[in-house]
């Protein structure tokens, strides 16, 4: 069996992950991985022991060889690498949203289909187990859904720490489509339109202007409603960096899901923490969800099949969190195009 | 000390209550019960050696002299005998909401001021102590509310057994005025507009022509988010009837009060239920917030001084919800009218 | 009616919310505190103008006449203000444990029978809704009790902040009495024997000479068993100070209270803490069980027929705890004399 | 690389999952199934295609070759297929615990031993991540453990519908081997006495002749407590068949894991219940930890050196279990031989 070749783009948390997964997959190599932070490189090629470089352009003029890409740049960072692995004749993993606008995000898709590549976006929740179970009861039920909702969120670390690029975001670009995929995923249906607003208040007072917090009402093409919302100005003596809470009604039975809830907590003279597994230690294999997405995209690469959210999947998203961003410029209610 | 002579008006659940509390109370007594029903009149006589009649004008046409009058009538049937009471020259405490429609309200609040009666609304909530720590501790901290969200609910045995009269109502108008009261009295900021979505699908298939449920997004006076998000479909395995989470952000903190949460389950070879003490049965007196309402009441009718829910916030309340199904009917944003 | 005068002796944290009960009870008053520091004796006179003396017989001197006292000392302080205030002829109410030695508590209570006083000792957990709820499910559902269990357990912060006299006391002393009172009084069944283990390990090294942990196995007198843990050194991160899960199981039925949790989490920057309504707080008026108890001590008093834990139930505590500790020193089971 | 052939003996939930899991293992296969019931061995052979075999005799009689056996039969029935497969030459993975009684594991450990034979004991909470990121963090952090306490407990359904030898087992044989392993795992010390107390009531009265509960108090070879408490009576009403707490606390540190709480919950209109992925449904691969255990087994006999509970941790865990019954029946203090 070939083994298959990737070129990791961005060697923050998110590619590091990706890079991890590969070397650990018995079919695939890590053919190079870029990343411009000339310190940050020097790690990466210590950790990993691959050809580490600027970009895709930089990759190919080393004459370096590849299947797919993993695009885990900044989300406004997607669409030059995602069009350039392309041309290259790659097949790419983009990190959700697939990219910033609607705009990008349908050039990917388009120019994907016209070069008969693969798209995948990274909506990690499909691989949680518990939104499977979940998807799987659904089905099997038959019942309607009513409503669902979902509170997604994170402390200020976020924002002001983990990310660099928080004021090109909104809770709703970096949160929602996660949330939001999942809503569409589990019930089957499209969101139509959408109502939000939002709030600036501590992060613009912090020099980082954007949203602490957007709420965002949507109808769904099924008659159902799915309220969606996200902050990441939650304080920082929260027990997970993360909140994400999902509850769905049917007719017949209602679902509640506490993703962060692990049931695991160590409290220390300072605070009580929820912890899980880390991504990379049990027993000496990287594992957790972003880790299994890897894995069946480099077993779809492989030539498995397998169901995994595509580009067109990504574009809904984009739009309809676009038309989020509209709604809080208008104070309106905005269709979302499908 | 005089003693406080009170009809209640209702007697069902919610009348008995007061009618318990009354006859509790040390300073009070009930002065008649009314209650259209014969066999309940029946009942209610038994149990409290009260005169029990059909209503206001036949308490007045058998002479019973009262202070005060507890109107606990459908929400739909406030306004008749809360008129009546106060034409009788008698105080009022008006279950929430305080009625209906807006004019209802505002007739009320407008013939109690030519009047010279007080108008107390029974927005419970205030007599939670969880919220009144959540009231203290936000004005301690001083720092700015940054968004408020409320999940209300109810298993469907409220709109299919308990209540004969759940067509004429709605979630918004059964269960969010509790939320929202809590909210504007938490935070001191009042709604400016809402927009609302609701779903109608299992209550209507059982012959109820209402919502199942419906969400509620606000402007607040301050620049804050309100998320507001109630239904009565839950099924019925719910380990309680009614499910109250509420969530405050501000600046510097967050607030979570899982309010159905007591801690106390009791499991049986069926199910898992929470139980929280009844409202009597505690050393052979009545406790919970509705009677500690009710105790202020009248303690307030015998001469303190307490901060109790006027008819001024009653009629906020009703213009706002009024405005939540005005906005589900137009599907556009609407002002709250101040 | 008459007003009942009460002596509260020792104004530490429980003495104050004893006097702030009886100064809020309308047919009670403060005849004296006592309390032999200084600095705090004048806290407490402005607190509550009431005559604050060094001890009981400093106020038997100054003429004060009283008709019942409050023991609030120290555990191991308990029985020279018992019976000093027996001899003056008032009841007392005596904070759990009744006495640091059965002998002392045995005396106690026989001094109390032979001069015809009312002891009642503080298991003031019987004044928890909650608690009280199981007991009348428990009787109503008639099913024999197979086991119970509780955890109650408190952070490093009581034995090495709040008391200055730890080293004297034990995790079994200071916070059994109300795990083990609590299952008698749930259960009807008494302790017959008992075994435990116990650790020092983290207090002796800060110079508190005592355990930091002990558990107990008892056998009941119904043929059910009882599992007691509890400890003193947990981390100060915890949500709150204490921490009180209580389980019991029947042929029929599993009863889980988890005391401490209240749904109300309030987070900050630094850690996430439970809240409860404080004693004092209410709309102005003291509240919380250890309230209750001391109102129903007082409506006793004043002639109302109440069920109160008395001496008896006192010593049956006592003698347990002794044996408790009777088994740590020799490694064995040991009976619980009757 | 040479495929392991694998005899799978006992064809219940357990060594299904063991079956399933060889199944979807590259290198491995299932050589035969051992299952005396013959409506079971139809269904067996038809599920995994494998042949289904009366016991290991007469799959040696049969000609079938063989690297490795899993003995998944009752507790009390592991002797003789475990001596069995070791006098083929096979290794094993024996279910926890390793046999029923001490001189059983004993003889297992030592035969093996005389044959140069593997012995794995499925202590599977090793392969829970949360279990394995406690031990972890323990052995980083450095503090010395003071107490463990687990309850580990099963509905009433497993006794009486879901093991037909429940007679012959008891909590503290079914659910004690995991907890204390656990114990022991985490902390590193052992056990060196325990003291027991059960209660036989509500099985004896369904005709199953065992203890309803069992608690047991164990002196650690650290100087630390562990406190075990096991019951298989638990009302059905359960949100899940079981409830496994876990507790550590340090000099340093509390650690509380609720293993059975996976933040997922799917109310009908009969109950609540927890819901956890199922152990085959994932994406259509079998997961979770008993999938795990049998997967690091399966590498082990393939030669990778990998870190698994062996024959001598299964003879300590059995001698504590039978000193846990030894002090049921004696009432006393029993050592544990190490």
């Amino acid at each position: 069996m070939k083994t298959i070749r990737v070129v990791i783009v961005g060697g923050g948390i998110r590619g590091r992950i990706f890079a991890r997964t590969t070397q650990d997959h018995a079919g695939a190599e890590i053919a190079a991985i870029c990343e411009p932070n000339p310190q940050r490189a020097l790690e990466l090629a210590a950790e990993f022991g691959a050809p580490v470089v600027d970009g895709i352009d930089d990759a190919i003029a080393r004459g370096i060889e590849a299947d797919a890409a993993v695009i885990a740049t900044p989300d406004v960072a997607h669409r030059a690498p995602a069009l350039a692995a392309i041309a290259a004749g790659w097949d790419i993993l983009v990190e959700k949203p697939l990219a910033a606008t609607s705009e990008d995000a349908s050039m990917i898709l388009e120019v994907a289909r016209a070069n008969g590549r693969r798209v995948v976006v990274g909506f990690e929740n499909r691989w949680n187990p518990l939104f499977a179970s979940v998807r799987s009861q659904l089905q099997n039920d038959g019942h309607r859904v009513i409503s669902q909702r979902a509170l997604l969120q994170d402390t200020v670390f976020v924002p002001t720490e983990m990310l660099r690029w928080a004021a090109s975001s909104s809770p709703a670009w970096f949160l929602m489509p996660h949330s939001l995929d999942m809503a569409v995923w589990l019930s089957g249906a499209r969101p139509i339109e959408v109502f939000a607003r939002g709030v600036k208040r501590l992060l613009p007072s912090l020099g980082i202007d954007t949203y602490d917090r957007v709420s965002a009402s949507f109808a769904m093409s099924d008659g159902s409603i799915l309220d969606l919302d996200s902050g990441w100005v939650q304080p920082l003596g929260k027990p997970s960096v993360f909140e994400f809470r999902f509850e769905i009604e049917t007719e017949g039975d209602a679902y509640v899901l506490d993703i962060d809830d692990t049931g695991a907590r160590r409290t220390s003279a300072q605070s009580t923490r929820a912890f899980a597994p880390s991504d990379t230690d049990h027993r000496g294999r990287p594992q957790g969800a972003p880790v299994e997405m890897m894995r069946d995209f480099l077993d779809a690469e492989a030539g498995e099949d397998l169901d995994l959210p595509d580009g067109e999947q990504g574009v809904l998203i984009t739009r309809a969190i676009e038309a989020v961003h509209r709604s809080l410029a208008t104070g309106t209610v905005e269709p979302i195009p499908s």
